[in-house]
């Protein structure tokens, strides 16, 4: 799919009529970008993916309820603090960073969207946050997609973001991301914060189940640590600026614009493993032959999710007794007479529980390459799953343990 | 209830009619201890609990063949080769040692167990077996439960033994055991492995009833890294030499021999977890307030499986946000205004969010010793339980990722 679009620069700014800005507002003791806000000249469809860990952080009980109409127009993020776990007055400073934002672009406080990535249960400084909300908002420019980009990073390493642009009909669209993740706050916690924006003009129920599908192929298939954010979220807005027909059914249009949600997901979310904390390796497993699609995940996941395989695939030990007992060890009925396992196109172990290489007979540079690649066939159905991952390293446990609040 | 115990020397072959030994076939290069042989005198009562692993080793599925008449005499163990993963020849093998120890023994087959450790996917070299064997045999003592107990051992640091004396009706009765894990193995994964021996007499059925229930208050309540070996199993041999009443139903002899079976196991169990891979911190984790008991041991047991929590239990972080993120990722339903955190009886987190101590504030050597208490109260119901774990420290990855095979 991927020659059907064309990469451009901008990140959330590159499609029309969207304006965006990151600037610092004093949160962070580093003195880097700690606010970003997204902008809509006009009024655009949103459609959004909230956590579903129970201790939710108020800005995604706040944006659970302002997407309820389908319109928002304007999204303020700070990093550095996550607002998470700091009760009553935590909530109230997130209703008023969504109606300073608000009065600030002159909008409607229910047309403005809030995230908050950081640290756990500190409260905001809002005389920060306000000093940032007012800088964001006099900054905002066709051109402010990569500094967006910048101000929502924590631990990260790099920014992330990506614009394509394709046809549909007669028109040409374009679809912008950004996102951060899946690196440690200050040292809290991973957070994952997705935004899209798109010039397409689409309903809003098709904007939510396109987001939702995208969102299970892309997102939901990755996994750092197995450790789930109380602030994560992804929204996208769609302010149908591109003049294209607007998208009322499930036709060609639709699926035009879902593979492109996916292509620009999957960029995002495989850029959050490669910048996974400490990782050195980039790590695809696929399960295939399962008797469901639901079964082929678990299985993935497992694997995905062993520290025995990370450390193994750290270390650069086509190790695949690991493998095996996280496939064991899943809950997923097997065959273990009919499994087969290949690690970067080299078969490990073939069906009868032949054993084809041991890891002492594989030359050492198999798993050099910082891409590994684990395919698992369990001989016993049609369907198949991939999920990515990175390695278990020295640094993640630094970064996790060593850099102290 | 530990008063009531008086501990001995002695190990499994502490209770009477009980021999051991501990010998080197030559199976691991370092040339340290690699074969066990447990043996009682005269056909005791068995019960075992084995691993859920869909790739269940071969020994496991003999194992469970042979207890089903309820009588066993001997257990041949080895270290160093899990004998995993092997198909029908490794099926073959361990057939092998068993027919090798119950010939040399002058028993049954059927009265003879057998547990194989260490690598996966590799073949028995049985030639060394035989000859471990044939050494165990010969070697066969009243004081070798503590040689036994060290060659069970794989990266085990030290051999994990215990046992106990108390009085049943007016006899004095004996009850001893070994364990190991959970240490990587040569370096592929961890297997736990626990023998226990009595010379009380009981009835099968009760026997094997006792065991569960004290699996699931010990064993099954520790972890170090979630991973689930394809090789795990704890037995228990009585052999009722300690002349006491058999018992025939769960009375008060049931019971005091239940509670020092749990006593036995879970010292044994706290051992494996204080000598995990890399450990620096033994952490109990206590959930109260829970409304069952299954929902009290998923919150628990998904703070202990956290890494964010592990890691920064390493790095002496009192960090309650972690925790509370893997409290609501554990799918369990809860009231965030209700929860309360205690870390080393310091209250982090009251109810209603009301946040007392921020990390940043707490003094840094809250955490200095090598034990903690995590305890939460999730204040919805009288439901309780503790699961034990150890941090994650540099040293797991390296012991998992540098040692290769």
């Amino acid at each position: 799919m991927a020659n059907l679009y064309k990469e451009i620069s901008g990140g959330v700014t590159a499609p029309q009529g969207f304006l965006a800005s990151g600037v610092t507002g004093g949160i962070k003791k580093s003195g880097k970008k700690d606010t970003a806000l997204i902008y809509s000249e006009t009024p655009a469809k949103v459609a959004g993916v909230f956590t579903t860990n129970q201790c939710a952080a108020s800005c995604v009980l706040l944006n659970k309820q302002n997407i309820q109409d389908g319109l928002a127009q304007g999204i303020i993020i700070n990093s550095g603090n996550a607002n998470a776990c700091t009760g009553e007055r935590g909530y109230q400073d997130s209703q008023e960073m969504i109606s300073f934002t608000a009065e600030k672009l002159g909008l409607e406080n229910d047309k403005v969207l809030v995230a908050s990535t950081g640290i756990i249960g500190e409260f905001l400084a809002m005389d920060k946050i306000k000093i940032g909300i007012e800088k964001a908002v006099a900054e905002l420019s066709e051109s402010g997609g990569q500094a967006a980009a910048e101000a929502i990073m924590t631990t990260d390493t790099y920014a992330k973001e990506l614009a394509i642009e394709f046809e549909l009909g007669d028109k040409i669209v374009k679809l912008g991301g950004i996102a951060k993740g899946s690196g440690m706050i200050e040292p809290n916690m991973a957070t994952m914060l997705g935004f899209l924006t798109t010039d397409i003009a689409i309903d809003n129920q098709l904007l939510q189940e396109a987001l939702v599908e995208a969102i299970n192929q892309s997102f939901n298939r990755i996994t750092v640590d197995g450790d789930q954010s109380t602030n994560d979220m992804v929204t996208v807005l769609a302010n149908g600026n591109a003049g294209n027909d607007t998208i009322t059914n499930k036709g060609e249009d639709y699926n035009l614009f879902l593979e492109a949600l996916k292509y620009v997901c999957t960029y995002l979310a495989h850029q959050i493993v490669r910048d996974g904390e400490g990782a050195t390796k980039f790590i695809e497993v696929e399960v295939k032959g399962a008797q469901s699609l639901a079964k082929a995940t678990k299985v993935a996941k497992q694997i995905a999710n062993s520290q025995l395989v990370k450390t193994a695939m750290f270390g650069q030990d086509p190790n695949w007794g690991r493998i095996i007992m996280a496939i064991g060890a899943s809950g997923v009925e097997i065959d273990l007479s009919k499994v087969e396992i290949k690690v970067n196109d080299l078969i490990l172990l073939e069906q009868n529980q032949k054993v084809i290489q041991h890891s002492t007979d594989i030359k050492a540079n198999l798993l050099n390459d910082d891409e590994i690649k684990i395919e698992v066939d369990l001989n016993l159905g049609e369907y198949s799953d991939k999920v990515w991952t990175c390695d278990l390293s020295y640094k993640y446990v630094e970064i996790n343990a060593e850099y102290h609040t």
